[in-house]
């Protein structure tokens, strides 16, 4: 109880030691880790969440270093959360070979976190919104969620922020599969990261013409595309804000180019999410997916942790595997053993 | 009732039009599917599971059709599972781009199914492995799971079969990458495939010194390697089935080169698995795991279906959304209402 009590004052007087303790009670599902989210939880919904996703190599880590120094530039705080295994900010493990970015790290206005992939105790998915819940409620103005777009686990984590953006590079068919297959209509945003390299324009206008398909099928767009243009200015028309028609900007993140033009259509995105109602509307949706996935965990953990589904199991694990018993019917006798005995 | 009757007398008797019935049963959790998985329990075990992933643009599919052909030319029955959204198996829903595969689809010891990755009813993991059961019983002698290797519930997936292999291509950083990421434990093979271009043999080497890392820091490997030869021939030293040193094998999948010594190599790691007794121990373990999603899909459907916490939920909508109320309280007070109520 005390401990939790540390935290909640120490988050709210804006400590950065306390801030990093609070998110590994989080992550590790540590002792009264929900009574301190459940505590932060009036403090949540300030910050704009962006999720950035791709496939690997398409320089999403150096274009999140580049967004945080423009966001710097403009005195914006900015917390970065990495879900992407393959991301230098989580660190090859194996290797050592993680990246330190001592110019961003040394700043107070920015905080860098990895996600352990493994090993989080319900569900990455849950356990990253909480931890970006944490930072929200510290005061970050904006955190950047990096993760790679191809996995389901994955996009979904994307998918919970306010804006994702998907980011594709030249000379790689994986970003135009990826999108072909509909998995990414996800995305408010895209991207032509290393715009230098021969392909750019061709990948801009394929996946131009994919969101057109797209358009064009749901049938939702009669007249002409209002939103940003995509020349990657960020700007759309003023009068109509109920429509966003995602834009496909293109940037070189080793020079800096497009990144500036970048946080304007995420900025965009989010004024016109604000000026629709659309904000209140996925953050009400997301508060509500959080609470089922919160009552799920509970559920799992009353089960395999605090009550006899785990010693149910082990005694039938022998009739399990010679075929004599079947998952379905040991699965049915552990609930039933649960409602049996509430107390 | 009598559905399910009909379907587990159909599946014993080796009829085709019955198997896809009941796999879509399964997939979309309708009336009576846990009943058929149980009356089929008895029947699973008895084929060999292999999970293929990797990056898109692998050219797993192409790998795949030439694997499917090399098994019916030996006569052995084989289904496949794509759940990888990129793959022509599961077919490019949006411009209808799906390869039919004429010359394997006619032969009814054939079987492709592409799992709908969205929607997946209790998590795309859970019933993946009931659609690869139902197959089983059936008596399919192989069946080949297609997954893309970056995402974290596809590498589970994978990582479910008996055998998991990795396809790297050369001219692509991702699957080193992803290695690098310690991701990639859960390969019992690599393959690097379009050995043909430039690059490959600097991939293949890649690829083992980071293998010859990890086992050098495992501190499990003292002395020389055992297991297939790195040359593909899938052949190992009888004398030790203890410790299996995943292979790096090379293929040209278009035009077949490699893929007779791919299928050795499969069959070499289940020899293993057999004579190790590592088999029964990984299948103890996943009909563990399995039957631990089955109960934590049933606690979850028991709340949100059956009982009153949508109805709970959104009553305090409006509390959550302003911040007066946290899911953690909410939660709490769903999790105690089943609790009290067990009818």
């Amino acid at each position: 109880m005390m401990v939790t009590d540390g935290l909640i004052e120490g988050i709210r007087q804006g400590r950065i030691p306390v801030l990093a303790r609070a998110i590994s009670l989080v992550e590790n599902g540590r002792d009264g880790y929900e009574r301190l989210l459940s505590a932060l939880h009036p403090l949540v919904g300030r910050a704009h969440r962006v999720g950035i996703t791709g496939p690997p190599g398409g320089g999403k880590s150096t274009l999140i270093e580049r967004l945080v120094q423009v966001y710097r530039e403009r005195d914006i705080t900015v917390a970065v959360v990495a879900v992407d295994p393959t991301s230098p900010f989580s660190g090859g493990a194996l290797l050592g070979d993680r990246i330190r970015m001592d110019s961003l790290t040394l700043d107070p206005g920015v905080y860098i976190r990895s996600m352990a992939s493994r090993g989080a105790h319900g569900g990455l998915a849950t356990t990253t919104r909480e931890v970006c819940d944490v930072l929200d409620a510290f005061g970050f103005e904006r955190i950047i969620i990096e993760t790679v777009g191809v996995g389901q686990s994955e996009l979904a984590i994307a998918g919970s922020a306010d804006t994702t953006a998907l980011v594709l590079v030249p000379e790689s068919g994986d970003g135009v599969q990826v999108l072909k297959a509909g998995v990414m209509e996800i995305a408010d945003l895209y991207l032509v990261n290393k715009a230098d390299r021969p392909g750019a324009d061709r990948l801009v206008q394929e996946v131009e013409v994919m969101l057109g398909i797209r358009r064009g099928n749901a049938l939702r767009h009669v007249g002409p595309h209002h939103g940003p243009a995509t020349t990657g200015s960020g700007k759309r028309e003023a009068e109509d804000v109920s429509e966003w028609s995602p834009p496909v900007l293109t940037s070189v993140a080793v020079s800096g180019e497009g990144v500036t033009e970048l946080v304007e259509a995420f900025d965009a995105h989010y004024e016109h999410l604000e000026q629709s109602g659309e904000l209140e509307r996925l953050r009400r949706e997301g508060l509500a997916r959080h609470t089922r996935d919160v009552v799920d965990r509970a559920l799992s953990n009353l089960v395999w942790q605090e009550g006899d589904g785990a010693e149910i199991l082990a005694e039938k694990l022998d009739d399990l595997a010679s075929g004599r018993v079947s998952p379905y019917k040991i699965a049915h006798d552990i609930v039933a053993h649960l409602q049996e005995a509430p107390e």
